[in-house]
């Protein structure tokens, strides 16, 4: 299990960088409800944003993790408030919000949630079927937009042109931070142990090589340590 | 590990009622993409097929599996076929099945699939959308059709009037047996251990009490062969 190892080498490395933070991350992929039995979902697995869970908790911050349905075991000491739909994502991020001084959003959230939930499993009788969507809210955008705003981290999983969509996203979205990274290749992004990512400021794109995502999740948070304490000095 | 033990013990009651016999079985859910990332799905987990697959082996069955993406390990001396889609499904099914014997269509399939798939992850800038979908092929009936067909076996995954719609199924497809579950309550069905099931032929109505998949498949498996001798005696 050479994840649990990097996790449990990651202990002997605690930087207390983030000591007395109050960090909300948001991880996995939503479920979107067409039926009792049918949905709407992605590849997300949830392990950046567990990785990047654990390594917030390992630099002292307290940790709520809203995790989106996964097959992983979340960070012994996180809060975690499990969750299916990006309705419900948003709900509970707007509750427990208030307090906190980071927020990172890292879950693969649904954009459309189709309008009609059959309470019933449908039946197959026409031979084409539409099904119709609307817009979901927009968590990362709903939470940057808060007066005061915590410090706000996105990320930016894209098939091409990432990292001009991402700093358009951050820009869009007043953001402070963007973690860029490709998907659907298939060395890095969903689903799979490692992970690449640019992460985008108004000001740098810092580029953090391709590695294991709990390696890469540690530099992402000392990298988001020293920009949320830079912005807070 | 109670599953695996179930498993082991189940090693011990070799019956050796299919010695000789070609089983095909589907299992798992099938992933329909929306786009290189999303994708419409369901909440199969695999577990009854494989279940079935590892009974017929210990009733001295040559199975092979056909599988869409779950997260569950294979019978070790089944042969394995990975699919994605529905339509992947029905073309490994169809390629293999001159010389079975025995169907078991367990998979749940989607019924439909988009008619666009983007090579590109979709960008949301409508506050609408609308998804067209096209009927996929039927599995089963398509293997039902065959002559000389396989001993067809169905399963009817239902919220409500379960058994109505599972006989309806079954006269319309020409099933020789079609295994009826009721889903959506919180006991029995998907992604949990335990399952009931009513069997039914064209004569009758078969309970199996509530219990461990295992114990259930193997129970399944002894009804399956008994049809099927009957059927070819």
């Amino acid at each position: 299990q050479p994840v649990d190892l990097a996790a449990e080498i990651g202990k002997l490395f605690k930087t207390e960088s983030l000591s007395g933070t109050q960090i909300m991350i948001t991880a996995g992929p939503t479920w979107e409800a067409l039926d009792p039995v049918r949905g709407i979902t992605n590849h997300s697995s949830g392990m950046m944003g567990y990785a990047l869970a654990q390594a917030a908790i390992e630099a002292g911050a307290q940790v709520t993790l809203v995790s989106g349905p996964t097959a992983l075991t979340p960070p012994e000491r996180a809060k975690v408030v499990n969750v299916v739909s990006a309705l419900d994502m948003h709900a509970a991020v707007m509750q427990d919000i208030q307090d906190k001084h980071i927020f990172i959003g890292v879950a693969a959230v649904a954009d459309y949630r189709p309008v009609d939930q059959q309470g019933q499993k449908i039946k197959k009788s026409q031979d084409e079927m539409t099904i119709t969507m609307v817009k979901n809210p927009d968590i990362l955008a709903d939470v940057a937009a808060r007066n005061p705003a915590p410090f706000c981290v996105g990320f930016a999983a894209e098939t091409n042109d990432v990292e001009a969509y991402a700093r358009g996203k951050l820009e869009r979205k007043k953001l402070d931070l963007i973690a860029a990274n490709h998907v659907g290749g298939e060395q890095t992004g969903f689903g799979v142990p490692d992970n690449a990512i640019t992460l985008i400021s108004a000001e740098a794109a810092t580029p953090l090589p391709k590695q294991n995502k709990y390696a890469l999740a540690r530099q992402l948070i000392a990298e988001i340590a020293k920009h949320y304490q830079t912005k807070n000095a």
